[in-house]
């Protein structure tokens, strides 16, 4: 038999769901929608459904993991979630544990990110450090003293969240000006479409149908010189890179871990963050602090991640 | 013989120290100014002759513990502190631990002042809070997991230098738009300056010679409902408490303890930054964390945090 735990990663659109052995090999995975089930429970009934068309007879189950925006440690539940379609609170570990009769543990995916850059990443040796998810929104999972930061109420780790301009644009958590509505790859493609508004400049991202456009276009406009495409690549930085420097007065990490489709993006997306991120620090950081991009980048992250949740405890 | 451990709290303008007990109280207390001393070597001399002055023949000195602005706990050295004479690296746990043949231990101010109120006050059964210290500078302690966030560094819990304009007040620290810039004693002064000059409306406060003028002015003035002193105490909730907003989304306390001068404007203070506070919230944590002025805040909270470094070590 082998030990496995289950990695769920409950995206915007997708969830993905994997079997994840002890030194982080993925060895069966599979997803569903998330969206277009009408209730809750129609969504974690088919979870389990995916999960008994996966379950090889080899498998020892040790448990499940939930990486979800807003997941609560504490409560098991998603809470509150902006991007999710079914509102309040969600009660996901209490229906896989009852159905699966093992432990399940929910975080947030950035928290389950971090804790998986910790076991299988880049973060092995590391005791204070921040995971920066740059997807449809901005994820983060903070570790302080070798310990993910959960805060009182186990949600801690909002650096999306966080305010940039008080009367910006309007997030999907109801406030104005969160760091995710320019920081993230929704965030980007909205910086877009004001600068070919704004501006009578050329560019090929004026041929894109704005109903499609996604930050991979602006990533492949910006690779051909693009001065539209670069100069959003330039002003996401300036935003991100300076209000991390925030996060730096908190915590004071080692390194920030990057990854998610904008991370993808690389040096177009660092280059100018870093820039910024190292002229809004405080003398006592500057040059102390590296940007990285995950370990994982090139993994499934956020499974590995939510499988952590697990493998964390000693298994 | 009484166990004590000295409390040392390094302040811009005097520099107090105190001899502790495992209750919490302080025992003899004396202070010699801060400024003044040409060299860093002249002031920790001075610091010495002050401790031989106050030890008492029946105390067992089982440590010193130095509470000052940009103390890291890692070096033993006050790092590059914009609030003192002094510039670069100071070495000062040396200089204590060589001449007193004893252990010493140097943090931030405010994070001495975090382990206080855990160890003396009213955070004793809390896991997750911030102390948020409003003296001359705006100064933060964060507790997570029950443990002091140092950060990588040693340095962290700067949250006076998290920024607020980009295009702001100039801070001691060569930056722009700090928090501490606004939400201080010096900040509200500040504030105060700036609203006499532009308005036209009668105020108390025209009287006083702007050399001369501090918070405590404002204070008096205020409790008179002098409308130039009530308008830049809601300017300062205003600031300081969506500022913490974004404190709560990186490591999302139980509560925030505000202690420093200015905290002892009370209501005056306390209530424009919560009211402020609790709207700019993300929906998760509204309603859920508390504001409260420190335990010690009648004691000197500094020392006692001080000597806590100290006593925090299962003496």
């Amino acid at each position: 038999m082998i030990k496995v735990a289950i990695g769920i990663d409950v995206g915007g659109t997708n969830t993905v769901i994997g079997f994840v052995n002890n030194n982080g090999e993925i060895l069966k995975e599979g997803s569903i929608k998330t969206s277009g089930h009408a209730l809750f429970e129609n969504y974690t009934s088919r979870i389990s459904e995916k999960i008994n068309e996966l379950l090889a007879d080899d498998f020892e189950l040790i448990g499940i993991g939930i990486g979800a925006p807003n997941g609560n440690i504490h409560t098991g539940c998603i809470e509150h979630a902006p991007n999710l379609a079914w509102k309040g609170i969600l009660p996901i570990v209490e229906h896989l544990q009852t159905t699966f009769d093992t432990k399940a543990k929910l975080t947030n995916d950035a928290n389950a990110a971090a804790l998986g850059e910790m076991l299988f990443g880049k973060a092995k040796d590391k005791k204070d450090f921040v995971v920066i998810t740059l997807g449809t929104g901005l994820g983060s999972g903070i570790v302080s003293n070798g310990e993910l930061v959960y805060g009182h109420d186990g949600m801690a780790g909002e650096i999306g969240h966080t305010t940039v301009f008080y009367d910006g644009r309007t997030c999907g958590c109801g406030r104005k000006g969160c760091l995710e509505t320019y920081a993230s790859a929704t965030g980007i493609r909205t910086t877009v479409l004001e600068m070919l508004e704004n501006s009578d400049k050329k560019s090929a991202l004026r041929e894109v149908p704005m109903a499609s456009l996604e930050s991979k276009h602006i990533y492949e406009a910006a690779i051909k010189n693009d001065e539209i495409a670069l100069e959003a690549f330039e002003y996401t930085g300036r935003i991100l890179g300076r209000k991390l420097a925030d996060t730096v007065a908190h915590t004071s990490p080692e390194v920030f871990y990057f990854f998610g489709g904008l991370a993808l993006a690389g040096d177009l997306i660092m280059l100018p963050t870093q820039r910024y991120f190292e002229e809004h620090l405080l003398k006592n950081y500057k040059g102390k602090i590296k940007m990285e991009l995950s370990g994982l980048l090139s993994k499934n992250a956020a499974i590995l991640g939510a499988a952590a949740l697990i493998w964390n405890e000693d298994n």
